[in-house]
């Protein structure tokens, strides 16, 4: 780890009152904690100073137990460089203890705070066992957290704060990135809640006109951009809130700007510019362009990173496709930020996007026989913009406006 | 938490050699990590700068797995001043996943870094009832621990050395404590393992001599002490290495320079200066004096901390009988550090002791009707010194000297 965690300290004294609302907005609208409800945190050992207003926020709302599960990047980066029998196991106990506390009632928090530099260097194989073992060990946790009110939020690290401002020092290039999440996040808004609740109840009522309409088709187009997108068979719009199967309404995503559902693999036709860079691990690609034949993408260009971006969409044949289409104003607050955070959970946020590879399985009312998209890979590529249009197609042919000019219509 | 967290990282630097030959301490002698096999730590979040080079260590010793579970003072503050039904519960399932990866085959280590000023302020019952509810919780997690090879070694927080060295700055006090830490665990030795491989064979041999030796009672004597201590029934003398039932060789505790045994909980008489202050959370007990009847205290006076202790024994009739004795050299490398650490961990390896209240378990070769002591009470209170003799008498009434002047006489 390069920063000096001293700095750690003067950002949680500067920063106070945003991580503040946003431990507030991660308790009380993210995951919405009930009276009496367990709070189970994961978080890199960086976030101490948002997790301990989250702490107590939650204690407050009569949380019985709130426990942070602190990761080490440190201790991440010594085990990618381990035997291969490390790189092959992950402590699955950890995992099935967590889900015995979320059957158990517990409700789920992860902070994330991206950490790109500990991965340098380190091989693309490594990252990839690892990942792998990581994802057999958890599948106990991921079953359960789908029952439970669950929710994502960001941490400003300083190495990731030195990855999106890398001409500045990290001091500096932190107190950016913590300006710009905060007002992506609105949390240093007049009424912060209220903002968050005004802008649900919209995305809710958008993502509920989205289902009712029934559309087949999306149709992106500006002149350049002709793109034709099928939807999943029995695909759900979502975004906004959702209730999740123990009846807590909560907030899977903070920032939350998003409506978005699942493609059919194979219904993809026409051509995209991509219009803003997509960053992938230390790699940035520049103006991406792509066209599809067969729902496959069939040409692609780049100005820059292209071999990056063709070496991981060859990882499997649903890679070549698009598995998910996400909606988002060109006027987003995350948008307005100007910021490229080269982090899906804030970018996915700036304007609407494909994303390559694996369908979203919450937007499938049932996963067998959909002909939605299936890959190991899902990759986001934003091609929003404030001259896009967007227009939804019913089955019998008919095109309705979605979006003019970067807007919603409706 | 009143210390900047800025000090650690100097203190990280400055402290480099001690914490990383600690930390091969901790991995090669005191757990003794077998090839590939898992290591769960569990550490105060301050004690990065030592988990970290564990990690290192483990891995280079082949571990497939090191988990640390971060415990965060804070939270343990904030969960102590929440509701009712928060002091009532503590988070059984993860020390019930603990328990699965210790059957698994992981090697458990604890560092312990207390942080007393987290407890200031919160009223006694609070925190019996928070330590009740943890003791519960983690009952399945203990049982397994006594399969495994597992250690427990100390780390210096902020808290911890300005209670120490309450009148320096806290970046000295943290200095002055690490390094009687060091010195304590010989960690800065020429050749600090063989050091170690040294101490503990001369311990193991000490141990099995007193156990051949079939001591029915030992008697400390300096001319104003005369305390007559009845060993258990069926006792079994402890202390250097431990074979776990899993078959490996560890060391339990870090640093460890004593033997100990289980009293028989009735059969103490006689009186006793205690040689060093007691530290009981924020009090200071000195100048202890106890007279026994019928194995119970009958008689006590002290110059100051007197009704602290008085309320601490009368919490259980066990409580007010001794349930353990420890030997230990007056001039062993923890006393010559000069130091009251305040802590049981070091100031039980710096003198002569004996514990009111419970028996250790692992001291007896069986539970059931072994006469030892029962409590929920445990309180070390040091009676060796330089001039201190100590006799052992058989069952026949032989006495045979086992310490003169404070050294073991074999």
């Amino acid at each position: 780890m390069t920063q000096p965690e001293g700095t750690v300290v003067a950002a949680e004294l500067e920063f106070a009152p945003g991580l503040a609302a946003l431990a507030e907005l991660c308790v009380t609208r993210g995951v919405n904690l009930q009276p009496q409800q367990e709070l189970i945190v994961s978080a890199p050992l960086e976030a101490a100073g948002l997790v301990r207003p989250l702490a107590r926020c939650a204690y407050a709302r009569g949380s019985k137990s709130v426990t942070c599960l602190y990761e080490d990047p440190a201790l991440v980066r010594e085990h990618l460089a381990g035997s291969a029998e490390a790189l092959d196991y992950a402590p699955v106990w950890l995992h099935r203890g967590i889900a015995e506390g979320l059957r158990a009632g517990a409700a789920r928090l992860r902070i994330v705070g991206p950490y790109p530099d500990i991965l340098s260097g380190v091989p693309a194989d490594r990252i990839a066992r690892a990942h792998s073992a990581l994802a057999d060990a958890s599948r106990a946790e991921e079953a359960a957290s789908s029952a439970v009110n669950w929710s994502v939020a960001p941490f400003v690290t300083g190495s990731w704060a030195k990855q999106v401002f890398p001409g500045e020092a990290e001091e500096q290039a932190r107190r950016m990135l913590w300006n710009a999440v905060f007002q992506g996040t609105r949390v240093l808004d007049a009424d912060p809640l209220q903002a968050w609740d005004t802008g649900i109840r919209a995305l809710n009522a958008r993502r509920d006109a989205l289902q009712s309409r029934g559309f087949r088709y999306l149709r992106f187009f500006d002149g350049r951009t002709d793109l034709r997108l099928e939807l999943a068979e029995g695909h759900r719009w979502m975004g906004g809130s959702v209730v999740a199967k123990n009846g807590v309404e909560g907030i899977r995503s903070i920032p939350c700007e998003e409506v978005f559902t699942a493609l059919r693999g194979n219904g993809t036709a026409g051509r995209v510019f991509f219009s803003r860079p997509l960053a992938l691990g230390g790699v940035l690609v520049e103006d991406l362009y792509a066209e599809f034949e067969h729902g496959s993408v069939a040409t692609l260009r780049a100005s820059r990173g292209l071999e990056t971006f063709e070496r991981l969409i060859a990882s499997d044949e649903g890679a070549r496709r698009l598995g998910e289409v996400g909606l988002v104003p060109a006027f987003s607050r995350v948008a307005s930020t100007d910021v490229l955070f080269r982090n899906p959970l804030l970018d996915r946020n700036a304007a609407s996007h494909v994303a390559f590879g694996q369908s979203p399985s919450s937007a499938l009312q049932r996963l067998e026989h959909c002909a939605a998209n299936e890959s190991a890979m899902h990759i986001d590529c934003m091609l929003g913009h404030p001259s896009m249009q967007v227009d939804g197609i019913t089955p019998t042919g008919n095109a309705i406006p979605v979006m003019r000019e970067g807007a919603f219509v409706f």
